[in-house]
């Protein structure tokens, strides 16, 4: 036997964001209308070399694969695999060594999505929050879908907001160091473990968090949440790990106050009330990528 | 980046049976030392090709590789590959294309370590129940350590027994379909969901039972626990869903009364006491294995 192992340049090639979007999003409706198979995710740690290992599986209905995603972090540095398999024998189909990169597209085609069809077309300034990879391709991903006029950017570290206004300039986005100013649309995507500054959601009309990935994780304060419009990926990993659970915890909103992004995403809802976007990430998603990407390389 | 895909004809080199034994004893131990991560292992159904998926991941500290397998079954056929991953930057090492060959030879390994450290010295006789490989490789694996005079095979489908007798017969041993007449050494190797007939214990002085992998299954009587001596692979996966936690949930024994199968390899046991050891499949086995074979081979 032998298996094709397709490198990122082969995948990058085929991953054009409209096949990563329409991935996305039949993957995001499918798992809303409980069309897909999500096993909890499996978490090894390695505190000996600052490392971590999330394991994440995903299947939806009809598709030819099922994939198996591995997906490394050691010292910030994230790595990974997808191994996509055949969805009638078991046969593997192909090994994506896309370096997490099917990952982080995944990410930012969800958030995009969602941020999309809960922010009133009229918005095109964003506010980002955190300054890695995320907060790159959040906002890159949206201006596929939405004009955008101006980024406003907030991290702890001074020299990464710099270098992300700088590479925002060099994609032609007028951006700017001052996201506590705040924004009719924020973007959260940072690895925090207490809510960020509560100013920074002030004249927010919406908020898509996507950092909030694991237990111990939280970035929006509990309190915007209150009266908004919310959508989860995942119900039941939202409550378990999101910012939704966190403010569900805080006694903030009851645990069935939310809609699936699908649902949003298949019906669109009432865009003047106030809402909150919660992506945990689910494996859905990275089964539907790694499943189009295999159909169009064979 | 390049991943070297090693095929079955490689691995067969390098998977002597001394490596596996060797591999799988350690690893046993480590986890009855909690020197192992064994996140809980992920099932994907696939109700509509027959199919199921079992992903484990595993890590044996202060090994240089972490493993994640993904094992397929579809239609009663085995398939398997495993990750092999650098467990200090998260860095692929190698994909082990074992068409779930390092699954069956470390169950095989595992069962025959603890057979052959509990069962009396001096017993030469085993009955198998069941038909398919692990059958034929628990006994196989069995005489590596220890010799074997007579195999009493039992099975539902009398020319599945007469096939497996057969191919006990081609290895040199005496086997013959007659294991309801019992033997002081007992090795369960089905797929059961309610117990097997109880007069094949009748005579049994030591049972292995390997069968009984996921919720819903069962092969041991219950009774069979009660005054054993008895040991477990992973104590919370055999109260969940090994025969151990049926036999718990029956009444017949405590949740409490299980050795870890590391500790009995490790120390030894009272050979002269009845003893039942329940195998449900850890993977930090998969990992030694995993890693060893790549070791061998880079």
């Amino acid at each position: 036997m032998t298996l094709p192992v397709i490198d990122l340049p082969q995948i990058s090639k085929a991953a054009t964001p409209d096949l990563v979007f329409k991935a996305v999003r039949d993957a995001l409706i499918a798992h809303a209308e409980d069309r897909t198979a999500v096993p909890p995710p499996m978490v090894l740690d390695f505190p000996a070399s600052s490392g971590d290992c999330h394991v994440k599986a995903g299947y939806v209905e009809g598709s030819p694969y099922y994939t198996v995603k591995i997906a490394s972090t050691f010292a910030a540095v994230n790595n990974g695999l997808m191994l996509v398999v055949d969805a009638t024998n078991g046969t593997p189909a192909a090994l994506l060594a896309d370096e997490g990169k099917l990952t982080a597209w995944r990410t930012a085609a969800a958030g995009a999505l969602i941020t999309d069809a809960m922010t009133p077309p009229d918005v095109d300034e964003v506010a980002v929050l955190g300054t890695a990879e995320q907060a790159l391709l959040q906002v890159l991903w949206l201006r596929h879908l939405r004009p955008l006029r101006r980024v406003k950017v907030w991290g702890r570290r001074p020299e990464a907001v710099d270098k992300l206004c700088a590479a925002f300039a060099q994609e032609g986005l007028d951006a700017r160091p001052d996201a506590l100013d705040g924004a009719a649309c924020v973007i959260t995507t940072t690895s925090a473990r207490s809510p960020l500054p509560v100013e920074a959601f002030r004249d927010a009309v919406h908020i898509t968090g996507i950092g909030t990935d694991m237990p111990g994780k939280g970035e929006l304060p509990p309190e915007v949440f209150a009266g908004a419009v919310i959508a989860t990926d995942d119900h039941d990993q939202c409550l378990d790990h999101g910012d939704y659970g966190n403010a569900v915890r805080a006694g903030v909103v009851p645990a069935n106050a939310d809609l699936a992004v699908g649902a949003v995403l298949r019906d669109g809802i009432d865009r003047t009330r106030r809402s909150v976007a919660d992506l945990t990430g689910i494996g859905a998603t990275d089964a539907a990528v790694a499943a189009a990407v295999v159909a169009v390389l064979r």
